[in-house]
């Protein structure tokens, strides 16, 4: 089952309490791909400069991508994030932005056009709802930030009533709905027309709702968390990912069970992420590190019935 | 198996975006009594004055807590504390607080110094190393605050080395082991002495640290917060008044399972704290109850295998 990306290729400079590092891979696009590559075939829609290195690409066509909508500006260079965390890095201060090659829209390939999951990262809603018209038979998943709830109100309302289901952070999903309370916030959020919202929380892990259905993670537990960019988009790419893989078997995609499962690889491949900088460790990583890291998350959250004897 | 509570009996007023009550029954060792009386009996020691309203122990008293520590001072008033909690309420503004009665030290009956489990409350480090020298042979469990780690670090340290288990907020763990991640902060605390530690998380639920074992529960998915005064001594109050109680079958304090389910009651019991203000959600309460939301919890966060073949 193949799954179309459509987002963004960034190169970051990026400061951390564990060091800083400059002009290096990163972009929504690039580590949703990197993560969910390790569950599907993935098909990347993306702007970039000449300028971007090559080892994210070598990653991604190792494992059977297709990079055919990389689009790429030999004129112009990549777009470029500046930012710094601090103390616990729950927030990213952003330092400096250039949009360069991000002032074009995306352009889908046409044999993009056919792929049954689409996953629209951070971008605006009226270029989410143009890619929305050009994937009109497809389950579409997406991610939006603070700058669009504030600016496209309107067409993110419109792209809300068109998705499968909507990821985004805490803060977002506060923004979006008015409401403090994240389980208020989330049954407000599928109010708006996604069948599933997940609401990211970083350190706290995510929440999951679907029609009748609640399920929480706590964020695995790792004590080398060097650099948090990448993890949000790496969560969606292993949560888009296994539910594209798991779609093969015929149970649908919103069988309980793999919506767990699915919450569980998001999980960890946000663990893999913040463990190094850029996009090295889901670089290095396979499905194989992914899985014994799915088996401690499930024994870290294991929960017993009340009683012993049960 | 009964334990022993020491710790404050305080009058609140509470601001929260809910509303306002002025004067209501609060503090730490009543919050912590309620729970725990679920599980166990409960035997208090406390300090007050006459103006304390009866509900609380008329609750105590149906559960069968032993309330012959309960020093009631005819002239002076009760401890008092006035907060206010805004936007998530994940952290209460003080506003005021009046020592009163506190100003003087709790007095344990003799009759309590058998108890096998005992909770020293937050209070200062140098009493409560005074009140493990009064129960030199019990289990002992305690809280403390930024107060007491900015102003006695070495009693605490000396507190640390000598209790079973230290039950405290992500805040105070941070700030006790200067360590931002709370996985860190966790095993920091087990190398300062105690076996147990537990870092209560409030909306995002508590991590559990012990040798070998490290375990998390999201809070209990509530949509109704509306006062979250207590919720931290409510959990400490299922969490040790759970596992005083399972002991009793001999499988010893340590057991796993045990100690995933003291968490998990520890949760239901907070989770009906923050429901309505002051005590009064507690009082209401039955094991039932609890039991209902122990399964709904256990639901909440149950992962199956990674292959649904498994």
């Amino acid at each position: 089952m193949s799954l179309v990306v459509i987002g963004s290729v960034g190169i970051d400079t990026v400061e951390t309490p564990f060091g800083r590092v400059e002009d290096v891979a990163g972009g929504s696009a690039v580590f949703f791909s990197l993560a969910a590559s390790l569950f599907t075939r993935v098909r990347i829609a993306a702007n970039l400069g000449a300028d971007y290195p090559a080892h994210p690409w070598e990653a991604l066509r190792a494992r059977g991508a297709d990079l055919g909508g990389l689009r790429v500006f030999e004129d112009r260079p990549t777009f470029r994030w500046s930012g710094r965390y601090q103390g616990d890095m729950a927030v990213a201060e952003t330092l400096r932005t250039e949009l360069n090659v991000l002032a074009e829209p995306p352009v889908v390939p046409p044999d993009f056009r056919a792929a049954p999951y689409v996953f629209l990262a951070n971008m605006g809603a009226d270029v989410q709802l143009r890619m929305l018209d050009e994937f009109a038979g497809a389950t579409v998943f997406a991610d939006t930030m603070n700058l669009w709830i504030e600016t496209q109100p309107a067409e993110l309302r419109e792209v809300l009533s068109r998705i499968h289901g909507l990821i985004l952070n805490d803060g977002e999903a506060r923004m979006l709905t008015g409401r403090t309370n994240l389980i208020e916030a989330g049954e407000a959020l599928l109010a708006m027309g996604p069948r599933l919202a997940v609401i990211k929380k970083g350190e706290h892990g995510a929440l999951l709702f679907a029609p009748d259905q609640r399920f929480a993670l706590p964020a695995f537990p790792t004590s080398r968390v060097v650099d948090p960019t990448g993890a949000g988009d790496s969560f969606a790419g292993g949560f888009v990912g296994f539910l594209a893989s798991a779609r093969g078997d015929g149970r649908g995609i919103e069988d309980p069970e793999d919506l767990r499962r699915a919450m569980a690889y998001g999980t960890v491949a946000a663990s893999l992420t913040v463990e190094k900088f850029s996009t090295l460790a889901l670089e290095d990583a396979d499905r194989a590190e992914l899985d014994r890291r799915y088996d401690q998350l499930r024994e870290f959250v294991r929960l017993g019935a009340a009683h012993a004897a049960d």
